[in-house]
């Protein structure tokens, strides 16, 4: 539906290659005429699709149930949590006329749902006997973002967002871990895309919060993307909107809570984990086509036989639960299709003509690096699934290798700001004194933030020494990095 | 969550019985504090899911591909296509301030997206090569409504909108008419809910359509429930949004295209065909749970021997792909389970006792009518299934039976008034003489509206006949009733 137009190298300018592959991976366009929000086409919506119905079992595994709420929050419900409307006061949308005629209380676009999800807790919740509640929501919501980025940062978004309420703060806290556990090993085994669990400072944390854990993940420009949030509400909300059990001894007690979610932000972070200077790279587990099967012949009496012998391979395939795409278009060359597969970022191509039938085999190229190869007929169904298992493999641990490669432990002020200079970015390990002053301090000089403190057995372990920028005392490191 | 009410018997007060029926079936409450809208809960969304999986599975069967759209659409937009934004006005909800700043062009929150993915289709087509091209979004939407009912007319609910670009008007007919076979054939083989296809008349066609078409479900009052609408949108949308493709003599043509939905309120005419004074009743394809197993035991000896036999059976079942509850819960009597899940529709219910494993067999009961039987222990996986199927049939005869013995054909105004006296409708069969003057007289007198014209094969073949309201001459026989 568009014109092929040329991918501007990372090297070049990464904001703009960014932009290219996913115009050129058909995944998304800015809608323009709405501020700040986009188009999920076809093909980006069909990766969300995956990527929903994999954390949909996982949370469903864990016993959590989807429901509904209500797009529109009344006004007054945001206020009822103080540093809840501080921190999204100044991104709603908001409602003031209904059926032609002006509201007598503005309503909000959900920008997440705790508040009006709080209400009907209060509702359901009467005893510990109806503890844990284990909800999550589908849905879209809106932020009014000044600076937007297909997929990163968009006005409307696609989430998920989890809502639960528990009997003891240790089970939230456990919760809050055991999610966050989740999207990591989501992030990691479907997205092979290498990430560090992280506790969130103070001024990072959500609006409303006790705590906040996150997993962060190294772009291919050594910048973080927060890629999904956990966070352990306390009794916060459950005090705005009384949400009150009675325990095993008969006393009301406030419920303690968590909510956590992952967006369409995800995929964002899987375009800019794989993909190269020739577009679009997604591993197997999340692309809808995973191989292309691209029919080799030059004259028309060829034809027949390569394509009977093309939609035998296809038919086995699929069987086997593989995405195949058999592209038999007419009157588009081969190279043109192969083109095309390659910047959608479809992980393996197959090419059949007719020696390749003479000679009993198929030939076989992965999206990125190895060579050609040919895999014997007969041993089609057994190899191409190895295939895409060893691709999935092999971006996660190209991009492990990258994070690795990008990674330092920097002990003094001048290397550090070195590390960001000039719109650089690095996955910095350094001490810091735990003061938000220090934060806001580093961040203006630098633009880099305090990703998270690392949580136990992600990341190096905890020894003492001087904060970077102060000298003063430090318990452990943390993880610096400019953000998306 | 909630105490056990009373259901209130169909007789006593239908309106009334189906918010029962909705309460203790725990599908979905009233949200109240917004106006007009609700909250899905977990069992009612679990139907919505299954719902939506087949739908989506049929779409995609037939080449259509999902993608996402803005929630919000500039209000100019609306106005580009005359008849659409008369029909839309009175009900737009309107978002007048984002960011803390009041918007320069109001967005209305798509009330339906006709005009959004106009102008994106505007963009993406060139020439006959781009078509038909095949859309289909899953979202929220909202219509300000004045009179709500939960699933049946909601200020904000949940649907699929199709919308499909085509080169011929032929072409784009044909989809309209499978699109809304597809319906029909989902209303018909999953819910278990006979429809009646027709075509709308002038005066109830969609608000910028040539020709619309619906499906049409009778309820347990005899009331109509529009259940699935097809729109041929002609070339009207593509004349405001210039959506203009080559054709394959070079000239420029407007597209012709069709839209068509189904909503939320699928569940409403889910719950209203087969449910009865004991509450919800589902049929077994989209029921979350089809089966559950309750163990029975008195004394504490006889549990454990129970439980392990019950946890066998529910493996082996769930092996088989059914979707089995094995209740378990302790301090929970066997009456009360029954009762739970009665109300919550599920189809099957097996007991095992000390006495039935001596037996060597399983008591099995359908969720209504038919007596108590026995399965032996060794014929459970092929037993079950069987009774599943059974039950899906039996509910699909019994509602189809229903609307023959509600569904007459009248040729005399009295009877015609007589029928739809008091609150009263059934399926009426009757002359009409085409105008929509006629129509409205109609409607005034008895609240009786026109369904539809049937669709060739689908209702009573045309017979000339004389106009039930003025004498004049009609060619066939239309379906007037009241309706949702």
């Amino acid at each position: 539906m568009s014109d092929i137009k040329r991918i501007t190298p990372r090297e070049e300018d990464y904001s703009q290659w960014y932009l290219d592959v996913v115009r050129e991976g058909d995944l998304a366009e800015p809608a323009r005429v709405v501020k700040g929000c986009m188009v999920i086409k076809p093909h980006g919506y069909a990766i969300w699709e995956k990527t929903r119905d994999a954390l949909d079992r996982m949370f469903k595994d864990t016993g959590h149930q989807n429901a509904y709420f209500p797009l529109f929050i009344p006004m007054s419900f945001l206020k009822k949590e103080a540093q809840h409307v501080e921190g999204f006061s100044p991104e709603l949308a908001v409602v003031t006329h209904g059926g032609g005629e002006e509201l007598e209380e503005p309503y909000v676009v959900r920008p997440t749902s705790e508040t009006i999800i709080g209400h009907f807790f209060a509702k359901w919740i009467r005893s510990h006997a109806d503890l844990p509640l284990l909800i999550n929501q589908w849905a879209n919501v809106v932020r009014w973002e000044l600076r937007t980025r297909m997929f990163l940062r968009t006005t409307e978004f696609l989430w998920q967002e989890g809502h639960t309420a528990h009997a003891t703060h240790e089970e939230a806290y456990a919760e809050t871990e055991r999610m966050l556990d989740i999207y990591a090993t989501f992030a990691e085994q479907w997205m092979a895309m290498p990430v560090f669990r992280t506790v969130k400072t103070e001024s990072e944390k959500f609006a409303g919060a006790e705590t906040s854990m996150s997993i962060e993940a190294m772009m291919q420009d050594g910048k973080a993307l927060q890629s999904g949030t956990s966070h352990d509400l306390g009794q916060n909300f459950g005090k705005a909107f009384d949400v009150t059990f009675q325990n095993e001894k008969g006393e009301s007690e406030y419920v303690w809570q968590t909510s956590w979610g992952v967006s369409t932000r995800l995929l964002g972070g899987l375009i800019m984990t794989h993909s190269d200077d020739n577009g679009l790279v997604l591993p197997p587990k999340l692309a809808p086509v995973q191989v292309v099967l691209v029919p080799i012949y030059r004259k028309e009496k060829e034809r027949a036989a390569v394509l009977e012998k093309c939609t035998a391979i296809h038919d086995d395939l699929k069987k086997t639960g593989i995405a195949i795409r058999l592209d038999d278009r007419p009157g588009k060359r081969p190279g043109d299709k192969f083109y095309e597969w390659e910047r959608k970022g479809v992980p393996v191509r197959l090419e059949l003509g007719p020696r390749d039938i003479e000679k009993g085999h198929v030939s076989a190229k992965q999206r990125t690096e190895g060579e050609r190869i040919f895999i014997k007929m007969d041993q089609i169904e057994t190899e191409v699934p190895k295939l895409l298992e060893a691709f999935q493999e092999h971006l996660y641990n190209r991009a492990l290798k990258f994070r690795e490669e990008n990674t330092l432990q920097v002990d003094n002020w001048d290397d550090f700001s070195d590390v960001f200079a000039d719109g650089k970015s690095k996955f910095v390990w350094a001490h810091w004194d735990g003061t938000a002053g220090t934060e806001t301090a580093i961040k203006e000089e630098t633009k880099a933030t305090i990703r998270g403190i690392p949580m136990p057995g992600h990341g190096p372990e905890p020894e003492p020494g001087k904060c970077i920028k102060t000298g003063a005392e430090s318990a452990r490191r943390v993880l610096f990095a400019k953000a998306y």
